[in-house]
This record gives C-alpha cells, structure tokens and sequence, in this order.
C-alpha cells in the first residue's frame, strides 16, 4: 500500500512534521492548509523539499463549506478554489478534499450539491486536479458516506470521487458494509482514524480525540475490510486530530503512526483470509508480518540496581518471602525465586541495566516473558517497528532475545521450550532450590503496573497490541487525593500476561512522582498472586513487611456495598486486605508501603472467574499512601 | 449567611482539606462520603477535628439509587442507610443528601418513590436526622427540581425537604424561576455550582468541569436570586467537581471558593435590590462589599530588573519609539513615556520589584490602573479576599494602594484626580516632557496578554470580575506547532482597560516556555495601540525593531477568506501585518520578536467596533516564533 500521513497529525514545524514523516518510512503526505498558511516558503519549495525527503503530497485539505449554496456563494467559493489549484498545481498535489457544507447557508438540495461540484470537477479536470468529496459527521445536510456517494454518482464527472474516513462513519454508528459495493476506482482516498468511545459532541470528539488505528475502540479492521472489498487501491492515509499528539515529540508520533498502519493492513488482511464471503481478487498488496507471539505468562523481572540498593533490594525480597537461588556466572547478577516467580537483581557494572540504574534509580529495567518461538516474537517486533536489543552474551550463557518497549525497558522472549528452570540452570549457579523458610506463598506474578506519561499511554496500547498480540480492557479514572489516574488492563487471551497502564492527569499524584523518580514507561508496582491470602499475609507480616493501612471506615462502607459474609469481612479488617466483586468471582488484594522512591508490591487472590484489577480500590490504596508522611 | 463547601471540591487528604476551608473561613462542610471511606479515624474522630477547626458538618452526601426501587431493594437500601445515620450520627451531621436514582431497576412511579422516602425520612426522625431529595440531571425518571419537589410534597414528611443545585438545573437549561415558589424551609440544602459551556454529556460535564460561581458561563445569579425569594435561610455552600481543582495546591482553591461565594452574594444582592418585582422580606443577610471600582485604562506598566537588563531593557524600549523622561526621586527606578504609556522600569534593590527579578528575571512585575477612588477599590478588594500591598514611601513620594494579584505581580489603583502626568511629577525627577525624534505613534496601552498555568485560569477570571469588575469574553483555542492554547479576554465596559488570559495545555509551546521562564501568571505581551499601524511600523523598523515575519502564504490565504482591498492587502504582505475582520470593524496588527526568555509586544490599530485581539492570527505568530530559531 501506499502509507500517508496528514500533517494535522503531529507536532511541529511544517519542516519538522516532513522530516519525521520521512524518517518513519511514509510514502506520503495529506497537507493540512493552516500548515502551508504558516509556512515560510513557496509551493514550488515546499514540492522541492517533499519530494527531497522521498515523499508526494498526496491531498491538500480541507476545502470547506463549498456544495449547495445559493449562487452568489457558490461563484465566491469558485474563485476560492481556482487560487487553491493555483497552489497544488505549484505544489504537485493531485487531489483536494471537499468536506461537506456545515455552513447555515447550504439547502438540503442533493441535486444542486452536485452540480456544484460537477462544476467543481471541471474547474480541476482543465488542470489535470482531482476532487475528492467527504461527509463530515457534522455536516449540515450530508454526514453519511451512503449520502456522499449518492451526490458523487449525481454529479457523475471522472474527475470527482468519493473520499471516506473511518471516523465519520464509526462515530455515527453508520454500518460501513455498504462501502463494499462501492467501485474501488471511484474512491478516490482513504483516511484511518480510530477514537475511544466518548459521550461527547461528535465535532469536540473529532477535532481533540481521535487516535491511530489500534489505539482507540472502533472497528477499523471491519472498515478497511470494505474498503478493500469495494476494490480500492489508493493511499492509506491517517488524519488524526488529537490534543495529546500535538504536544508529543513528532519523531515517537510518527513511529507510532506507522505501527498502527501496519497493524491495520496485517489485522485486515488476516480478517479477509478468513472471511467467509468470497474476497474481491487481492488488488494491493497488505502488510504481512510473522503472526503475533502465543505468549505465556512471565518467566522473570529483572531489576536495575548497584551493590549498595542490590543489598537493600535483596533485604526487602527476603522479607516478601523470595529466596537467594543464583549467582549469574559471569555477572553481578542474582537471582530470587518463590514459587514459579523469578526476580533478578542485575548490579553489574557497564550493563545495560546499570545505565537504566543511573537514569532512574533502582527500578525495573526488564521483563522475561515466555514464548513458544522467541526469534519469531522478535521478527514480529521487528516488522512492526520496535527496536531489537542485542546484550553481550558470555561463554556458557544463553543468547534470550530481546526488544526495546516504549520508554526504553527491555523486553525479553525466554522459549518455553527451557522448561520453568532451563534458563537459570544455564545462565546461573544455582545455590539452593527448595523452598526456604521465609517462604510466603507467593506463586506467580499476576500483573505488573507501569505508571505512564499522559503522552504513553496510547503508544502503549498500540505496542502491546501489534507487538505482543495483547488485548486492551476498559479504560477507568480513579481518584487519587491529588488528581486523577487513568487506568487501563492489557492482557493476552489466556490471561497469563497482565500489564495495568496507568496515567497520572496532575503532577502532583503519587504515580505522577514516581514517573519523575524512574522515568516515563516505569513499572510502579508489581502484583503477586497466592492461593490463601490470609496465610500469605501473616507470614509477610511475621518476616517484616510493612502494608499500607487501610481505614476502618473501608470496611463499614463495604458492608454496604456488597453482600460479604461477616466473618471474610472480619479476617479482611483484620488483615488490612482489600475486597472487589464481579460477577464472574472475587479479588482480594493487599499493597504492600513504597520502596525506594516509589516501587511497591501488591499480593492478590483471584477466586472465581473474576478479571480485573481491583480498581475501585485503588483510591483506598493512594488515599492511605497519601496519609503515609504524615500523623493522621 | 452560613457559608460551606464540600470536600470534594478541593484536593488532598481529609485532613489537609478541613485546614484550607476553615484558614479559608468557612462555617462548614459537606462531607463527601468517598473522604470519609479512606479517612483513618472513627466518625467521633472526625467530629472533633471539624470542630476544633470551628467547622461544621452540614450536609453526609451523597445517599445513591434509593427511591422507586423493587421491594428487595427498597428493604436492603433501608438497611445501608441505617448504617449511614449511624455514621452521621456520630460524626454530628445532621442531614443527608439523596440524589434521585440512576438506576435501571428503579421504575417511574412518583407515588412509590416519595412513600420509600417517606419510610426514609421516617427512619431518619428516629434519631432526629433529616434527608434532602436532589434532582439529578442524569437522574433516571427524575432530573428537574420541579419533579423532585413533586415526590418531596407527595412524601409529606417534616425531615425530608429538597435540595438544590444550580448545575444540575442550569445544566438542562431549565427555568429556575419556580424555585421561588417553593416554601423556603422545606428546601433544606443549596449548592452552588458554575460551569463553562461545554457540548457533552451532562454527567462527564457534572463530574469533571464544574467551576465555582463566576468562573463559568452560568447565569448562577439568577438561580441564586429565586432561592432566595423562597425565603431559603439555609446554608450556601459548594459542589464542584472540577478534575483541576483535584490538582491545585487546596489553600489557593479554597480562598477562591470563598472569593466566588462572596462575589455571589453581592451580585445577588445587588440584583434583590434593583430587581422590579417585590422582594420576599430579607431573611438573610448576604455580603455587601464595597463595589466593584471604576477603572479607566492603564496608567503604567512596571517591569522588575536589575542594573544591567534595565539597561538592555531601556535600549528596547527607545527601539519601541520610548523616551527616558524621568529618574525617581530616591530609588534606582526610570520612566520611560511615549503618547499616553508609561512603562517604568525598576532596578531598585531590596525592593519588590527586585525580589520579583530575581525569582523570574526582567519581567513585568506592577500594572497601575486609574481609578476614581484607590481606597474603596482596595477596599472591595480587601473585601474579596486579595492581599493589600503597602510599599515603604520615600520623602516627597505618592503612596499608591496596591493589592497582590494571583502570582504575586501588583496591581496599583493610580488616583484619576492625578491627571495624566500627577503621579509622575510627584515622584519622578522628569527630565523631558516633549515627543522624541524616535516616537513611532504608539498611542496608548491596548491590552497586556498574561501567560497561566492551567489551574491559574479559573483563578484569574473570578479574580478580575469579583476585585476589578470586568468581564470575561468568548473562551477560545488556538493551534500552536507545539500544542493547544486556550485564551479569553477580560475588559471593563468602556474597553479603557483590556487584559488577556492564554494557558498552554502542552508543556512545550512558547507560552508554556515563557511560564517556566517567567513564573506563572507573567506578562507575556503588551500590545500597544497606533492611529496608522503602517507609519508606525515603518518609523519601528527605522528604530531597530525586529518583527515576527509572517509567511506570504498567510496573504494568499487571508485574500480567499476576507474581501481586503487589494493595496491595502499589498500594504499588510510588505509590512507584514496581520488582519481581522469583526461585523462591527477591523483589527491590524503585528508582533515583535522575543525579548529575553520571552516577553514580547504587539502593535495594533482598532478600526471601527472591533472588540476582540486578533486571536485567530495568533496560529500564525506562534508559527512564526516557532521557525525563528531553525533556518526555513
């Protein structure tokens, strides 16, 4: 496919928006007018420095409130557009986007609309120019495509052709199946934006909200399929308006841009193969990357660290229960284990983790998840835009592969094929294998929450999304006594994989300051799982850690919120353990005081086919936290 | 009147709220269930900490999804609310807000919801508790006063009456004026909410973007005014959910919140006094401050600086067209005229001003304005809660009232009996009175354009109506390459006095960057205004003055937008002026390049009515400033 990008979508200077553009691999550009308006240069050298760059411009937009006007607009606007051709035959732009009228002058006359832009269409046709005609959802008379459609067939000029953008369709609930049936030559340009769903003004929802495909909650997979049904062979292009990108450095936009389009074809393309109607003949070729990692759970979690804080790290793993099992052979490296749970403490000099040590502290610097085929993760990674991460491998040791996540963590592929053990048995001289006496009952790693910049989370949705095959679960708000926390689940199908995404909107949370202690993309708390909370947490208690009080006043007003026996609500109360109700089962949960500048643990008991994070008590967690300096 | 505020107005621990609304001088609070939930003491506790802050507990809220439910849920809803009472009854509050049911189990059926609350109110009599019945907006079958008043009549208990809240009828555009006829002891609880207009869903809007009383767009005065017809003699108090308040430092929200309840008042007396139909005997008495002053226009500017950028910043200014016509009598202090503005320029050690250079280098740090009475403006603005400022005064000098606006600048209230030159004669050693060679025409001071962090925004608008007595305009957002910046203006009536308020939302435009430079509420442009915009440029040009340069593409654009005259069109591209068109007049204007870290000045030429700042040409300016430092 020929991939496009308007530049309405990324921050910067017009200069600045083509060079990332370029740099990301696009094959070409939507120009958006306000940034030819502001741009110090001429047409003719802005063409110049497009093509130098490798790319085409391949719209100008928009060109507004022109089709069904009374006559003494409609010879104004003709004039308008006669100067906008002016510049796209000096710029080299084939095609403009007319969107359709918002203005309160236009009648509801689909007749006239297209003879307008039947006149439209020859003005451009006299200069080899397209026009492409859009239903804005907000438009006056005309907001669906089917509408569109019918005025571009009424207006029958070769030269005027349909343009569709996803999110005028799906922020409408329009059905886009009728897009299908469409001939592919008269679309003449595709525009991709996916939104989260929003209880707003669909002009607000547009103009600040709408996202890349894959990082939002329509079913952009299900339009393209239409589109590519109908037989289209254009430009697959991003328009994106959103308030977040206009603030992020263009360069990590641009990549993300290109991931979820990537994404898009790789997900539509398996969509068709497994279609039960009968596809059109495959018109354009679609991205086709080695199929999403089966991933199974994580093997470990390294932390980054120096002798000092590896021994202070050390001291508080013991208390949790985590035995010293290992010694790396050839690195300051040390392993703990508990149940089928592996922490590594990685304090080797000149290592990649003692460069995320000096950045941020002591701090996660690495995930091991297991896979059945790492080099295929790897290549998936690869294909799909993310960095590969090569560490110096000594005599003895096995060569895991590894990715760069979003942020700058490492992302590690260990095979399944090594047994729960292989990788520590080759890597590590083992010390001890049983259990110890410290032992809690911790038996897996339930889910790790990483506390993200508000211009992350996004990119990191798409990441888990196209890179390790995750699945998004609803996005919450929570309450924390200095701001709000937006708090979103990632997680494969068999839920043996959870990431919590969470995003501070103030400066002045908890999760907020860790951010500022371990950098963006940072892990700031990781949840353990047990089979007999109570158990576990006397036993934690009894070997010295400390948790994070919780008012008694939590447990009254549970009492009036759901149905717990008496005797559970007492032993919770008693034990400071925090309680969440689905209708598939039961969470309990306890967290454990911060370590460090902010990381802490969370140990949690999932009962029944419960499936979430215990959310709702997070406020109990961070009003407590926020008691926690001072007498209260 | 008995003034309160609910807790979850403001941001913090339990604790730290009740500090800031009793330092604030409320009388009480509503207790927000959710503060109490996490709140690490018993409801005895709490009751002794309000009171020895000298507070009270007015109003436990709020009580969800009780009246017209099924019989099982009716029986287990009485049972929670037991529980509540209990709460209430130790911590002393002695009414309880419920809000109508949003529940999809409750049915429409009016006579079943006010026999439940009649049960209800029966259950609360026993221990002398009483509730109060609110319409929600989003409420299921109850969203308008008029109903909620209909089940509370039906209901016919003495402890249960209703409960009001502007938002929730402002919000529906309902008519307030049938408040008035209801018996002011049966509404036992009034909250006061504003809100910017926002097209979205009511409970987003309800839940995220409440403002307090004169920092929306609500006609508050009006619905305050028909309360207090009904005779209500109850407590006036606050509920703003506002996800900014969650985030800002909670003394400053709270002595906003004070300064809006006042403002309220006092507009709400003033409009009981003037209003024609006969008012209900007075049965409360509500602040009457003195009113707000009558400024007429800038008299000068005061910039902070030290020896050394005092002589930079004076070299700029004679650039600007200023002649140095005086020296201070006894402090290290110059002033600079040209038509009617003086701008003076402070390097006095040990003074304010130098306190304010050295936290935020040269910046403007004093504004004067002129006013009829200095001491009845200082006085409304001692009254609504400002800071007076009392500078040591030298032999021979002017003592000039000042109060501290948010951010620490000063506001001066400069004497109008003074005339044009009085305060300069008196406190300066002139030096030359007559127009310089290098005057460039610049006339008077048109507005001065201060750059807020985001939480200062609402602060600034309540500020400047309640001490200043002007009114805010439209609330608009414009593009930066760098992010979005929201912007209003704010004037008096004759327009002799005109500030405008831009926050950035990104941390990374130019507005944002001049905060971090110049500290929050800081001057980031002076416009100034000229009868002949093209002389004056020119005579600029011919000084030394560097301006913004404003792409051609921006002519070619504004010449399909707007029916310029074509040499008037030419003149602007050669100058490089910008244009704006209103129904009632012109707007031209252009900008200087930065001076030091940032600040900036504007020259304009108003031409007819127009009553705005040319905010549509502000992309193009940030634009420009934007590709100053890179080559393009």
């Amino acid at each position: 496919m020929h991939r496009a990008i308007a530049t309405v979508s990324l921050s910067g200077t017009l200069r600045q928006k083509l060079e990332a553009i370029a740099a990301a691999g696009f094959d070409g550009i939507e120009l958006f007018e306000a940034d030819f308006v502001n741009f110090r240069g001429t047409a003719a050298e802005l063409r110049r420095i497009v093509a130098d760059l490798g790319l085409s411009i391949d719209l100008y937009q928009p060109f507004r409130d022109f089709e069904g006007m009374p006559e003494a607009q409609f010879h104004r606007s003709l004039e308008r557009a006669e100067r906008k051709f002016d510049l796209m035959e000096a710029m080299g732009a084939p095609l403009v986007l007319c969107c359709s009228n918002t203005s309160p002058l236009s009648v509801n006359d689909p007749a006239r609309a297209a003879a307008q832009l039947h006149e439209l269409a020859e003005r451009a046709a006299r200069r080899n120019l397209r026009v492409g005609f859009e239903a804005l959802a907000w438009g006056r008379h005309t907001s669906r495509y089917a509408q569109a459609w019918d005025i571009v067939q009424r207006a029958d000029h070769p030269h005027l052709g349909l343009i569709l953008d996803s999110f005028h369709t799906l922020s409408l609930k329009d059905d886009p199946a009728g897009i299908a049936a469409i001939p592919g030559e008269k679309i003449f340009f595709v525009q991709m934006a996916d939104a989260p769903l929003l209880s707003m003004d669909v002009l607000q929802w547009a103009r600040h909200h709408r996202s890349f495909p894959g990082q939002g909650d329509f079913d952009v997979v299900g339009f393209f399929e239409q589109v590519l049904r109908a037989g289209y062979t254009g430009p697959l292009s991003l328009e994106i308006f959103n308030d977040i990108f206009r603030e992020t450095p263009n360069r990590r936009t641009a990549v993300d841009a290109m991931r979820s389009l990537l994404y898009l074809e790789s997900e539509t393309r398996e969509r068709l193969a497994n279609g039960n109607a009968p596809a059109q003949p495959q018109r354009v070729e679609l991205f086709n990357p080695p199929p999403a990692p089966a991933l199974s759970g994580l093997s470990f979690i390294e932390f980054a660290a120096d002798e000092a804080s590896a021994a202070t790290l050390g001291a508080l793993l013991g208390q949790l229960g985590f035995r010293r099992v290992g010694r790396h052979r050839s690195k300051a490296v040390t392993l703990y284990r508990q149940g089928g749970i592996h922490f590594i403490v990685n304090a080797q000099p000149d290592s990649f983790a003692r460069q995320r040590f000096e950045a941020h502290g002591t701090s996660v610097c690495a995930l091991g998840v297991r896979c059945a085929d790492p080099l295929a993760a790897v290549g998936r990674a690869s294909a799909m835009r993310s960095q590969r991460h090569d560490s110096p491998v000594g005599p003895n040791e096995l060569r895991v592969p590894a990715i760069v996540a979003p942020g700058g963590n490492l992302i590690h592929f260990v095979p399944e094929a090594l047994g729960a053990n292989g990788l520590y048995e080759t890597d590590f001289i083992l010390e001890d294998a049983g259990p110890g006496d410290s032992d809690a009952g911790l038996t897996r790693i339930d889910h790790v929450a990483l506390g993200l910049a508000l211009d992350q989370l996004d990119t990191w949705v798409l990441f888990t999304r196209a890179v390790l095959g995750l699945e998004p679960g609803e996005s919450l708000e929570l309450a924390d006594p200095f701001g709000l926390i937006r708090s979103r689940g990632v997680a494969n199908a068999d839920r043996s994989l959870r990431l919590v995404l969470n995003v501070s909107l103030s400066q002045r949370t908890r999760t907020a300051r860790t951010l500022s202690v371990t950098g963006g993309g940072a892990v700031h708390h990781i949840a353990l799982d047990c089979d007999d909370i109570f158990d576990t947490v006397a036993r934690l208690r009894a070997n010295g850690t400390r948790f994070v009080p919780i008012s008694d006043n939590y447990y009254d007003d549970l009492a009036t919120r759901i149905d717990v026996a008496p005797e559970l609500l007492a032993r919770m109360r008693e034990a400071g353990v925090l309680f969440d109700r689905s209708a598939a089962g039961d969470y309990l949960h306890i967290y454990t005081e911060s370590f460090d500048g902010g990381l802490f643990f969370e140990v949690a008991q999932r009962v029944g086919g419960y499936d979430a994070y215990g959310a709702l008590n997070a406020p109990a967690r961070m009003a407590s936290q926020a008691q926690q300096p001072q007498q209260d």
